[in-house]
């Protein structure tokens, strides 16, 4: 469906043409991005609230600075949609998060405007700082480096690692706090009511107008030089009286808090803060959702509603036929309530995905049982060890690709303690539209090499309801990985009697003579289509679903190696080092010399797109199972054929 | 040699015979056990200065406390050894560090007094936050739980990211900040300076003041209740004048400075804090090296300073009869210098190690280009990633096993980016004495499976630094990994011209007919050592230093595997997914079937000892190479014999 921009947006292909326009037409311009970005994607999908709240941020950016000269970061990128429309996107962003299209974050591919690649949360400091030190280093004194970070990534330790460094370094940089209360979920933590104090309490906002009211009296043009600077410095120590903020304790020059919606204020604000040299940070209060009234109300379903009616706000939904199977993140919120029901040690932590993961319905029902503890795997992480020292059996739930930022923690609080906690590792292997950054593939490979663990993968989602049951048996003490992937599973009725499985145990699912499929996960019902295609060729495959790739079923793999010298194996993750890769070992260890084939992701970066168009390009789809097993079994197809 | 504790310090086996004594009794306690240490790490070795400075803590907490129903957490492990000669092992303490004797580090196995191992920095809040929880969780109302952490660790994420949960979490938690300055070198950034900030303004000394008299005048026993605490609360903020500093900012109960050597003050002050309910946060100042003049005055050098005579001083250093190998570190950190003289687009990165890790020469030559940036791994791979989108070549040099905080980041902001960035994986394989929490043996894993990277390891000083020269040449375009060991090396004559070594290959260091032994990075040389032993039983071993493990030379493989059904492949990394796996991969989907035996780290937690004793106990020192390639080699040593 065609979108047509507004008369002033339409004039806009790169920022130079913003430029051109008078400060006064930029709420109108604001508007027309608004309602473009509200008509695309209500009709191709995205995200959605986070750019609403940012759209006259993105106009001021890009009408101050001299981007992409100045380089903007933006902190997880999915609020950068009016930041891309208005740099040579506008007319490609249709194909936005699909297959081939642009991708739904900045990158550095695509556009020079893109000056860093975000899709986790919270790198935009560290980045923009590094790229702040190489212009100094470099003698570019007028190069301005600005990054945009919510209030929810403020939360997680990077960011406060960047801003420890920012204070002492000197460098000419501008961090604007995007504070909307909001990450996906509501915020949470001590720094989220530490902004609210600012933002309401009196002397912040005597502190505010005294400030803006000094630099409406100063002469227009280089406003402050660095003298005058550090004298207003000294004159909002005054103001706060005596002694200094959460940022200014850090050592940057604070200003703020100012109204992210008031396009002409923002304007100024960074007009005159181009010319304060050093590291600085600049606090806006936006709602995010802002001019859609239902995002504003209800910021967590509107985050990515997917395609919606704009003029009712009805977001669309299939209507099934038959009854669907469930999502496995649901499978897991319900679950976990039935097992914490019989086993009072049992807790639940989520970094800020409380809605994602579906951990918010035990949120809701025992709260002194389930904790969304903001942005912060580690914490999360290490947090978790300490409650298992007390004996709680936690289900600490994580996204697969986040679960990267608490490696360490894994490894060195929870892994080399062998402290019985559960990672239930959500969005595992390919997730789609998100892209390189959130694709959770590499978490056996980085979790194989470390002992202690246990690594499972369901098939289904009965399959995970029992590893769930089989992960918190007091008989079982180690830390325990369920990696899952997201969205839909394939059993309508899943909520079946809890079954003990047994560690290290896979299940044959069909016998057969010519070749052995092995997988893990989800992708063994890509196996089951394959194996119907390679039957009706009159080819044998058997199947087995490994469910564990630490430890491995070894009398199953014996049996395995000793009836086939054919084998595949099968994972929705990277092959360097995977599942297959653990078959492969077990496989040389004990001198067998079957032809081994691995399918899983290459490595390469693999690009967003529909998990079935992914999955298709990786090979590993029912098709290219079985267009592998064909190729392998080439002799005996051929002979079938004459 | 025997070391004779002071009389009171020789009738404490455990915190409860402590109890016993009078208060007044307490600074002698102190100065028997400052003495003790003093003795022991003179003649053993170990960590030194950081146990020193925490004596008179060491002493108040078991005092205070009732350890170990009440639970105390030490970050950073290495300042326990007082806690560890207070809670039962005195009489062990001889055995420190070495091998089969007790840890260095808090260990959970060793005591019921070691809640939490501890030997990465940071993590200590987190965990007595957990604890905290699960106790408030049990209703286990009277337990309190103690983190103590220096002011170096106070700057690591996921510290920051505790204090923002506990800021909220509403659980009887006490962060004692062990304020010294120092944590190997000394500490940097906005924090350090605001800590030197309130330790000496007037008003935080005002504040000070106020609140201990206020404790003072209040009646002894159960001194406060919540409500008087809130009453205190806003006493406080009074005090500091309407708002309230950083750590107040988060929701924490703020106390101190108070001075961290004067144990009276100590024991009154953790009393009273015992009875203020919720998370609060004690500001000690302590001297590391306290009450040992010179470690006063050098804190790196005597951080661990080896073994030394404790009444001169003089620090015992071997005499060698030859010219000696150099460090690989410093190899690293004079090597460095030579490259950035060559090409202006080298900058050096550390977070906290420049004296670990040899950086320090270039930051003193070059201290515009070579950063010590803190303990915070994240922000530096993330800023080197944003210097690398500005040209520069950094070389973010890290241990290995702290390189794990930051996986994320080397896969989020630099592989996929596909920067340029050069890590240099120090002190990567078995540490040696530090033991499982800093062995780096899982970079080689964790890694591999990411793509756009470059997998290295020197087998010497000369291949560390051609290595280095060719990770930077401008033809190089992707994130480099260059691995190597803690310590010496072997070529005293190490500083050759430089050469370019082609990316994904390897050397033939000797041809053979009986069995191919591949290795990676130094352990090259026990294999040369290996293949003396070999050939002098008349087996002809080839040795292949492969140099890449991505990618993989696969001419010099297909020669391999084309030529030797019997393989050796040897590292010093777990063979979970490690080197020996890639070779596998490679072999199996080649369709090669030789008989492989990979030697390297078994699938369990290695303990501490001296390297050589943990090479040997994994089977890849020189003697268990040879007895590997003579196992597969029977039958040919069998007939031989014959």
């Amino acid at each position: 469906m065609n979108i047509t921009p507004g008369p002033l947006l339409g004039n806009i292909q790169t920022p130079a043409d913003l430029r051109k326009l008078s400060k006064e037409q930029l709420h109108e311009v604001s508007e027309e991005l608004r309602q473009f970005i509200i008509d695309m994607v209500s009709v191709h999908g995205g995200h959605f609230a986070a750019s609403l709240g940012v759209v006259e941020l993105s106009v001021a950016l890009h009408y101050v600075f001299n981007t992409p000269y100045d380089q903007l970061v933006w902190d997880v990128g999915h609020q950068a949609y009016g930041h891309k429309i208005l740099t040579g996107r506008r007319d490609v962003f249709h194909t936005n998060r699909k297959y081939h299209g642009i991708s739904g974050f900045p990158k550095r591919d695509e556009s020079p405007y893109d000056t860093f690649g975000v899709g986790h949360s919270s790198t935009s400091l560290s980045a923009a700082l590094g790229m702040a030190i190489a212009s100094k280093f470099k003698g570019e004194t007028d190069r301005q480096h600005i990054a945009v970070i919510g209030d929810g990534a403020m939360t997680a330790g990077m960011a406060f690692e960047a801003l420890n460094h920012a204070g002492v370094a000197n460098a000419n940089v501008l961090f604007i706090l995007n504070d909307n209360c909001m990450s996906i979920d509501p915020n949470v933590g001590a720094l989220k009511e530490y902004l609210t104090d600012i933002t309401t309490s009196p002397t912040y906002n005597k502190f505010r107008d005294d400030v803006w009211n000094l630099l409406g009296k100063l002469p227009v043009g280089k406003r402050f030089t660095r003298d005058m600077a550090s004298k207003l410095e000294a004159g909002i120590k005054g103001v706060v009286s005596g002694s200094s903020n959460l940022f200014e304790s850090l050592k940057l020059r604070y200003f703020g808090p100012i109204d992210g919606h008031n396009i002409i204020k923002l304007v100024d604000t960074l007009q005159d803060l181009k010319d304060i040299p050093g590291p600085k940070l600049l606090h806006i209060v936006t709602t995010k959702g802002k001019g859609y009234a239902l995002a504003e109300k209800d910021q967590t379903t509107w985050h990515a509603p997917g395609l919606f009616d704009k003029i009712t706000g009805e977001i669309f939904k299939k209507i099934p036929d038959k009854p669907q199977a469930p999502k496995y993140q649901d499978v897991f919120g319900h679950t976990i309530i039935e097992l914490a029901e019989q086993n009072n040690t049992i807790m639940g932590i989520t970094p800020a995905m409380p809605s994602g993961s579906s951990l918010k319905y035990m949120m809701e029902k025992m709260p002194d049982r389930a904790f969304d503890v903001g942005i912060c795997e580690q914490h999360a992480v290490t947090l978790s060890a300490g409650l298992a020292t007390q004996g709680m059996r936690v289900f600490c739930t994580i996204y697969s690709s986040f679960f990267q930022r608490a490696y360490d923690q894994a490894l060195h609080d929870v892994a080399i303690q062998k402290l019985p906690v559960v990672f239930c590792l959500d969005r595992a292997g390919l997730v789609g539209e998100d892209g390189p950054t959130h694709h959770g593939v590499y978490d056996i490979a980085y979790m194989r090499c470390v002992p202690n663990v246990v690594i499972s993968s369901p098939m289904n989602e009965e399959e995970l309801r029992n590893l769930m049951y089989s992960s918190q048996l007091s008989t079982q003490q180690q830390p325990f990985v369920i990696r899952y992937p997201r969205g839909q599973g394939v059993m309508p009725e899943w909520r079946q009697p809890f079954k003990e499985i047994k560690i290290g145990t896979g299940r044959k699912l069909r016998s057969g003579k010519d070749i052995a499929i092995l997988s893990l996960g989800h992708v063994g019902n890509f196996v089951t289509e394959a194996c119907k295609d390679l039957l009706a060729d009159d080819l044998q495959p058997a199947h087995y679903d490994m469910r564990f790739v630490k430890p491995l079923d070894e009398e199953m793999l014996h049996e395995v190696f000793s009836q086939f010298d054919k084998v595949i194996t099968v994972e929705d993750h990277a092959i360097s080092g995977g599942f297959g890769s653990a078959v492969m070992e077990f496989m040389v260890d004990h001198g067998y010399t079957a032809k081994v084939k691995r399918l899983g992701i290459p490595d390469r970066i693999i690009e967003h797109g529909k998990p079935e168009e992914l999955h298709r390009e990786c090979g590993f789809d029912a098709a290219g199972i079985a267009a592998a097993a064909r190729e392998m079994m080439k002799d005996k197809v051929t002979v079938t054929a004459i």
